[in-house]
């Protein structure tokens, strides 16, 4: 897969920085003329071609030097471009009520056309909430599909993890700038998934963290998905945002239930009233999606119970363990497990959790 | 509300007893013959009613000394029988696949004909699922509704308490005869519910525990429920055959979520996934059910905040303390708390469970 080529490109950028010209009105225009040539097109045909006197005016003034500075930045950083009127834009994505008429991406752009579920939840989930969204991630990836996500705190931090943990199959949305750390604490995540999985934006390169772009965002997490998945949130939340996308968008909506007494269990509880599935465990989600045949889908199960064998691994679970029980356990000072623990959770091994850590499946 | 005449009761008995005949050929037979006269009429005339030469020659050769003995028990014990053909005999019941004959009452016979809601769960429940139990129950009888269940150990027990600890509104469907406590460790429910709620069971007094009458029993709780609420069930559970017994007689099912980690959850999630309604709280309930004005239904409500003036009350929440916990509290030696301990449970004011106690809420 190629991204677009760059004498296109220029004319997308201007397209995408011009306000008020979006992918509706672009496909309207298709119609009329060539959009390549839309940017030499003198004023007033823009008028004839029915657009409004401010952005035929937007057109007119694009500011090229600009758009040239932007594609030499996009170019000495490798992030492929993909526009909505590129074969290459992934075809779910088409079929939303906005699409973003760019994709800024990097990593597998492969992974942009693979079926694709979503997986949310709360920035501040419990460990079992960050355990169950590791594992499914992992479980939806050994099974032949893409996890994506947001790259925020919490759930989706452990979906994308769960997800490395196997083929690394995993697509995280950005609400900032292809080529910017946010949340600062998920670096080395961010790294992974640019290595194993596939980073995408919406927003140029450079785009700062901004309120506003990340529930329109969550558009894109839900588009790109059969459907969503949702582990642990509560009835205020982001997650609910997205599933209200899911929903326009015909996705299908996904959510792990919980104890009645846990208000991160109330946004999961509320979609399931609405009608969203309540999901166990994968194969209650590969039911509704499967795409392949489900013998085939269960092919890479087999291989996945190779025995850990660093001593201190064997002695972490799927449930928290304090480092001092570790210490305890391998009957070594803490001092000395501290470094190992470190290395573990960048292989994507463990998670460091608040009250300790949790073990990641392995591929 | 009166039970049938002793003079219509010996009828009813010989048809109860007799082998074959059911409330499906009673009807059928009462377009032809008054019921009342079916035990005075010759063998031929009722095989030209149609009865089979089985059923005819068990009704000539009733057995009218035991019916005797068995009214004289009844009656001695202020036990309440009422039959399928009495205008007081519960409307829903009357619906059912197979309705019993006669139900067999101890206590407050008005209840029979209340709104109900019936909850089944796991014998062997969590200390959370009990307390949820507890409080559904006692916020359903709060709200002007009957708590139907079957007196068993686990979530039966704890809806049963809930029940008792506001009005009193609580039906027992007990799979022995009416005069027999079964489980033993329920002997002071039993006489709890005797008092202020009502013990129904379609079997002949003194009837000995059965494993086979238990889950044919499960359909008379149902049966006279509007719905049934399920908390904390196995897959393979008896609380899911009454809710199978609830879909056939076209209730509502509901069911309390939990983690997907317990598998005292499976079976509500299961149930769920079927269709089953998730429930977080009463108000979900009463979505459903309400017969009344939902205002109406509130008015109770208000009251229920009284300051627990015990101190050793006042120790205890919804969640177990565990009794040196209370004692180290109270700053009493345990042998001083255990006897006001087991008259605050005899009260039904605390719920004694595995590692502690908890509270149970008072009107």
């Amino acid at each position: 897969m190629e991204s677009i080529k760059k004498s296109e490109l220029g004319n997308w950028l201007a397209f995408y920085l011009c306000k008020g010209l979006g992918v509706t009105t672009l496909i309207r225009l298709q119609r009329k003329v060539q959009l390549s040539q839309l940017t030499s097109i003198p004023y007033n045909q823009l008028l004839e071609f029915g657009l409004s006197t401010k952005i035929s005016q937007n057109l007119i003034n694009t500011d090229w030097s600009y758009i040239n500075k932007v594609i030499d930045f996009i170019s000495e950083r490798n992030i492929h471009v993909f526009c909505y009127f590129d074969n290459q834009y992934p075809e779910p994505l088409k079929q939303i009520a906005s699409p973003p008429l760019l994709l800024f991406c990097k990593g597998r752009v492969d992974l942009l056309s693979t079926p694709q579920i979503a997986m949310v939840g709360s920035r501040s989930a419990t460990p079992n909430g960050l355990s169950t969204a590791s594992e499914l991630a992992y479980e939806l990836v050994e099974n032949g599909l893409t996890v994506t996500s947001g790259l925020a705190l919490g759930i989706d931090g452990a979906a994308h993890k769960g997800a490395l943990a196997s083929h690394g199959h995993t697509i995280a949305v950005l609400g900032t700038g292809i080529d910017l750390v946010y949340p600062k604490r998920h670096g080395i995540l961010f790294e992974k998934i640019k290595q194993k999985g596939l980073l995408v934006s919406e927003f140029l390169p450079g785009t700062k963290p901004q309120a506003s772009n990340f529930p329109r965002r969550n558009r894109i997490i839900s588009g790109l998905s059969l459907g969503v998945v949702v582990v642990e949130a509560e009835i205020k939340s982001g997650s609910l945002i997205t599933t209200k996308y899911a929903l326009e968008q015909n996705r299908e909506v996904f959510a792990v239930p919980g104890s009645i007494h846990s208000s991160l269990s109330q946004g999961c509880h509320f979609l399931i009233k609405q009608g969203a599935k309540l999901i166990e465990n994968v194969d209650d989600i590969l039911e509704e999606v499967s795409i392949f045949p489900k013998s085939c889908l269960y092919t890479n199960r087999e291989q996945e119970k190779n025995k850990d064998d660093d001593p201190i691994l064997e002695q972490l679970g799927f449930e928290v363990t304090p480092v001092d029980v570790i210490a305890q356990r391998v009957q070594l000072p803490i001092e000395q497990i501290l470094p190992r623990l470190l290395d573990l959770e960048l292989e994507d091994k463990i998670e460091r959790v608040i009250d300790g850590y949790i073990k990641l499946r392995r591929c």
